[in-house]
């Protein structure tokens, strides 16, 4: 795969496609293809939307969103409840609790998980910045939403540990059977969890 | 899915990101964000290169291969054989032929294959051009490169009963087991093909 056979520019945009998560060499070659072939209604779109992106897009200091302003317009919004901080692992998570629309709160983004085994400690995620948040006041509630893995449960730990003497309530996501999710394909461990949070009916 | 909840700049880059081949709605998320995350050392040099793609790059009026001028090396390239033109279904085949650098032959790329059911015909295929190029005199041999499936099959017929009577050899590509292969994992037909093409050890 190393030869190469197409023009030094075309190389060159395969090997920045292949960066992209989801696309590997090969995939990244026909990305390439189909920019070339769908010249107009493709590549010069994604060209301005990315050189748009390039000139407007920055990350919020205060909650580590992305967005056209910082801070950002959840940090910015008056009608947002400030007293509750939802503290996810990546602004993906916060568009997905965004698109539920369950709650009205801010966000904090960690920007990933601590994970001893890739070297991720606490000083490359943005643990600091949500404490220093709580310990600046009028927060009432921290709700962890990160993920229910491994490491997403053991940031939560941390997370928690830090916020300890804060007088902050740390709460975190309930475990269950996901709504329209059938007991067959479950796991055992979200069934016991299912069963052990039962509620009254 | 439907929810916006990113700004209108995010959510038109994601919009043309999940056009690229071998990316979906939440694929291309992910590599907004990580676009937005890699802003210097990748959306940078991406859009510069997609830029710079979208102002040099052409499509060979002659052959159909994708690259900086038209006609593209290949067909200018004094050192081809022109008398062998090798018929691929798309711009990828012709880099796997280039990669592999078997043969030194000019190309003809017919930009898909034939298939009725999906409504592609012969007028929507560069199958026309290729019989002018062969009836300009010249050619010598026909390589049907085209991929070994139905659609791949019907094309190589139709293109062959076309150049019936022009007077060049048409060919097409050995079936048979491909090197490093294991038997046990070849299907069938090819181990059929494999032991009807069997040659002298």
């Amino acid at each position: 795969m190393s030869k190469r056979v197409a023009g030094p520019e075309i190389e060159r945009l395969i090997q920045l496609l292949a960066k992209l998560p989801g696309l590997g060499p090969r995939s990244a070659r026909r990305a390439a293809l189909h920019l070339v072939k769908k010249r107009e209604s493709l590549m010069q779109p994604l060209t301005a939307a990315m050189g748009e992106a390039l000139e407007k897009i920055v990350i919020c200091r205060t909650c580590g969103n992305v967005d056209t302003s910082d801070p950002c317009t959840i940090c910015c919004d008056p009608r947002r409840d400030g007293g509750v901080i939802i503290v996810v692992e990546d602004v993906s998570d916060l568009w997905a609790l965004e698109r539920a629309g369950a709650i009205n709160a801010r966000y904090h983004v960690l920007g990933g998980t601590l994970s001893p085994l890739d070297g991720v400690g606490p000083q490359d995620l943005n643990i600091e910045s949500l404490v220093t948040r709580v310990r600046e006041g009028g927060v009432r509630e921290v709700i962890l939403a990160v993920n229910a893995t491994v490491d997403g449960q053991t940031t939560a730990h941390y997370v928690t540990d830090l916020l300890a003497n804060t007088g902050v309530s740390v709460t975190r996501l309930a475990h269950g059977v996901p709504v329209g999710g059938e007991l067959d394909y479950l796991d055992e461990g979200t069934i016991s969890a299912a069963i052990r949070s039962r509620t009254t009916f």
